[in-house]
C-alpha cells in the first residue's frame, strides 16, 4: 500500500511510520519536516498536498494542537485553537482526501484518552477528542467505495511523560511502539467505524 | 432559583420551562422571542444577556444549530455552523456565565443521542454532541465555588418525529416532556459531570 502519515515526524507519528514502512511504501506529511509540507489548519495546504501526492491507500493523521490552561481563563479563542488543529485538521484530511483515496482504502485519525478520562487544564482536549469520535462513528456510516475510517485513543505516550507527568499522574502510559499497532489494525485490516483505546 | 431557559422557546424548551416554572422563577432567552434575546453565536450578545440578567442559580441552554447533509457534499464550512452554534454557543454560555452564577449553581447543556447513535447525514450532530459531552466531564472537574454541570443527551423527541422520521426511522423516541425531567434532575439535584440519557 501508498500510505500517508500526517504528523509521522512526531513522537507517535514516528512509532506509526516505524511499524508501517516494515510492509509498504509510506508518505510522511508534516508542517515543517517530512517529505511532504503540509498545514493541517489550511484548507489549502491539505489540497495542495493531495495534489501533489495523487492517488493513496490509507491515510494516516497522527497530528493536531490544542490549548491546554484553566478553564475558569480560556475564552471562545482557546478553544478555536484545538478545532482549527486537532479537530477540523484531521476532519479535513477526510473531507479533501476523499477523491484520491483507492476504492477500500482507509482514514485512521488520532483522539485521546481524555475524550472519556479528563485530566487537569484539559477541557479543550476532551472536546476535540469527543468530537472525532463521534464523527469517526457518523463518517464510518457514509464513506463511499468501501472506504472504512477509524479512530486510535491512546493513553498518554510513555515517552511523552516527562512532559507531561503533572497532567498525567496515575494515568496508565503506553509506549509509541504499542500504541501504533492500532494503526497498523485499522489501516491492515477490514473494520471501520472502531475507536480503538489504547488505554493500558 | 432563578433560572435561565437558553432556548426556552422551542419544543424541549418550553417543556423544560414548564417542568420548572411549577416550582422556579424562570427567564426565557431566545433568538428571536422570549423575554430577552440572545445570539448564542456572538459572544458580545451573552456577555449583555448575562449584564441584563444580572445573578442567576441555574443556566440551561437547549438550544443550537447544525448542518445536516451528506458528508462527501460537506465542507469545513458547514461544519462550522455546528461547532459556532449548537457547540462553542453552549460553551460560550458557560464560560460569560459563570461569573454571574450563584454558588452551587448549575449549567445544563443539551447533546443528543446521534454522539453515539448516528443518522444518515448527521456526521457534524454527531461531532457536536460528542464534543460537548466529553467538554462536560473535564469542565465539572475545573468549576469553581461548587458550580456544576451536567448534559441532557436526548433521543429523537415524539413532537419531532413529523418533520425528522426520514431521519429516525426505528429510533425510539420520547415526549420533549419525558427529556425535561432530566433537566429537572440536573438543575435541582446534586450530580456534576453526568450526561443524562434519554435514549427510551
Amino acid at each position: 500500500m501508498k500510505i500517508l502519515v500526517v504528523g509521522g515526524t512526531g513522537t507517535l507519528g514516528s512509532a506509526i511510520v516505524q511499524e508501517l514502512s516494515q510492509r509498504h511504501e509510506v508518505i510522511i506529511a508534516a508542517h515543517r519536516s517530512g517529505s511532504i509540507h503540509v498545514d493541517i489548519t489550511s484548507e489549502d495546504s491539505i489540497a495542495a498536498m493531495y495534489r501533489k501526492l495523487g492517488q493513496v491507500d490509507a491515510v494516516v493523521a497522527a497530528t493536531g494542537q490544542v490549548h491546554f490552561g484553566p478553564l475558569i481563563a480560556m475564552r471562545s479563542s482557546e478553544y478555536q485553537k484545538g478545532l482549527r488543529s486537532k479537530l477540523m485538521g484531521q476532519v479535513n484530511l477526510v473531507l479533501l482526501g476523499l477523491e484520491h483515496l483507492s476504492d477500500r482504502g482507509s482514514f485512521t485519525l488520532t483522539s485521546g484518552i481524555l475524550s472519556h478520562d479528563p485530566c487537569l487544564h484539559g477541557s479543550s482536549a476532551s472536546m476535540v477528542n469527543g468530537a472525532l469520535e463521534s464523527f469517526t462513528l457518523a463518517a464510518a456510516t457514509e464513506m463511499p467505495r468501501g472506504i472504512r475510517i477509524n479512530t486510535v485513543s491512546p493513553t498518554v505516550l510513555t515517552e511523552s511523560m516527562p512532559l507531561y507527568q503533572e497532567y498525567f499522574r496515575g494515568y496508565a502510559h503506553v509506549p509509541a511502539a504499542k500504541a501504533a499497532s492500532a494503526y497498523s489494525k485499522s489501516v491492515e485490516g477490514v473494520q471501520t467505524g472502531q475507536i480503538y483505546r489504547i488505554w493500558s
